[in-house]
């Protein structure tokens, strides 16, 4: 005989699910608030820039930024367009290739990535790795992992 | 002799949290993506509702159904004035105290709030509570009481 799933969580399951994710939508917010007071930087531009940083030269085609930060290719070319105005990055035709231009930090956003770095690895430190004990901190490993392999089946981001 | 204690995350720390916090991310997004096509309501729609629905006579302060839902002042009037436009709420003036008006769910906001429960309700288990474990659920619980214990004590919100 096999037990009927729940169709809906119970009262006490979904006091958990409101707890998590209204407690990491203020952890990020925090984070991004601080980040913005501190270089002047959105989430958004410090994952482009450390994604550039973190690649080959400093440069990526739009494809491989977008798969690389976990983002869909319409919000990067708004987040590019605007960055792109800014100086901290710019557009390069490459000249081997047909497939168009790569995106490449500049000077300008190294240096700001720079500035922000510090800062910000500091936050997540202090309200994140800190508070947390090693067992929670593997924990909180698993349930991103499990969760994302669920999204994904799900066709979700 | 004290350990000194580390500045920043390790490495393996840092790809702990992004990992973390993009999921946790994802998992929102994706489930406001749902709500929205399953009821055109917006997460802050159905976290206002939902807290009307769970008060007494239906009705509350904004200071206390601020508390409530856990937002500032100022981003649950714009919130107040967008949904009393469409019909879900109206502000009521309390003849008995001086201290101004109450925000009440209107039988429109109810009958949308009924609709949008299901199934997102349905997408909350399928999403998060059916993939974790009971162990994993717990972590979950235990992890966010220490995050928002740790954002609490920094002034966080």
């Amino acid at each position: 005989m096999t037990q009927r799933r729940k169709l809906f969580p119970s009262s006490e399951e979904l006091l958990i699910w409101r707890d998590f994710i209204e407690t990491t939508e203020a952890l990020r917010s925090e984070l991004a608030s601080r980040l913005q007071t501190d270089s002047s930087l959105s989430p958004g531009d410090y994952a482009v820039l450390l994604g550039l940083r973190e690649a080959d030269g400093n440069r990526l085609r739009p494809s491989a930024l977008a798969a690389r930060i976990g983002w869909q290719r319409s919000r990067l070319s708004h987040q590019i367009g605007r960055m792109e105005r800014r100086g901290l990055i710019r557009r390069e035709e490459c000249p081997t290739d047909s497939r168009g231009a790569e995106v490449v930090l500049t000077p300008e956003g190294a240096e700001a990535f720079r500035g922000a770095s510090l800062p910000h690895l500091r936050a997540v430190r202090e309200l994140f790795v800190d508070p947390l004990t090693r067992d929670q901190l593997a924990a909180a490993e698993q349930i991103a992992a499990t969760l994302r392999t669920r999204l994904d089946a799900m066709g979700g981001i």
